[in-house]
């Protein structure tokens, strides 16, 4: 536990939360600021600081009972569609440092966009693959 | 396989694709209309609708994949932070029905944003917990 994630202080129960789910390594809760009704943050009980800082084991887990709350978002009709998103560092918008799955509801015509992207120039795409080969 | 699914056809070799990672279960390729470039899509070689379709064990291997290409991301400096999407169902913006996670790198101020909340009415947020518990 980190003193100072706010996080780490709603698995120690120093700050409350609408709680939704938990287990031994896990624990779910409202967003506070939810994008829709029904946002619901994963997050891990051990402190890391991001989704590529974490043990295969936990990411896994978490992505099951990411699973599992996106379907009870459809089951109880808060929403029609969901996104799930995980945002890693500051660049790419990650505000609390440790990691967290967001489990968005998405209704039709909600108002919400995805990002548009935009088409390579003539041989970039074939370098920016080999880059990211392993 | 499903004769009309573009991602099937990127599977059985009929539509060509950079690819950047390959295993028995999984395949990895650049987006064709990246958010930045090296936007990745990470899917499962058998078809799945969405995210919520698909077995746990394939689940998991996409997450851990998507945690390699991540890392890679921010190796090669194509990224300084990723963020991680998957969309389920069209009004989430899912537009293949073929179930496939975003990798998408971030650079510093390259004017993408997140998504804003808005706080909840009194009383709301109990009541939307209590649909969600398991």
């Amino acid at each position: 536990m980190l003193d100072d994630c706010i996080f780490c202080k709603i698995v120690a129960g120093e700050i409350s939360a609408s709680k939704i789910y938990e287990d031994d390594k896990i624990l779910a809760f409202l967003d506070i600021k939810p994008v829709n009704p029904g946002h619901t943050l994963i997050i891990s009980k051990d402190h890391f600081a991001d989704f590529l800082q974490a043990p295969d084991e936990i990411i896994c887990q978490m992505t099951l009972v990411t699973k599992k709350i996106g379907q009870k978002i459809l089951d109880s009709r808060l929403g029609q569609g969901v996104n799930i998103t995980n945002n890693i560092k500051s660049a790419a918008g990650q505000v609390v440092n440790h990691i967290h799955i967001h489990v968005i509801p998405r209704l039709e015509n909600d108002g919400f966009e995805l990002w548009h992207g935009r088409e390579y120039a003539e041989g970039e795409e074939k370098k920016i693959a080999e880059k990211l080969k392993s």
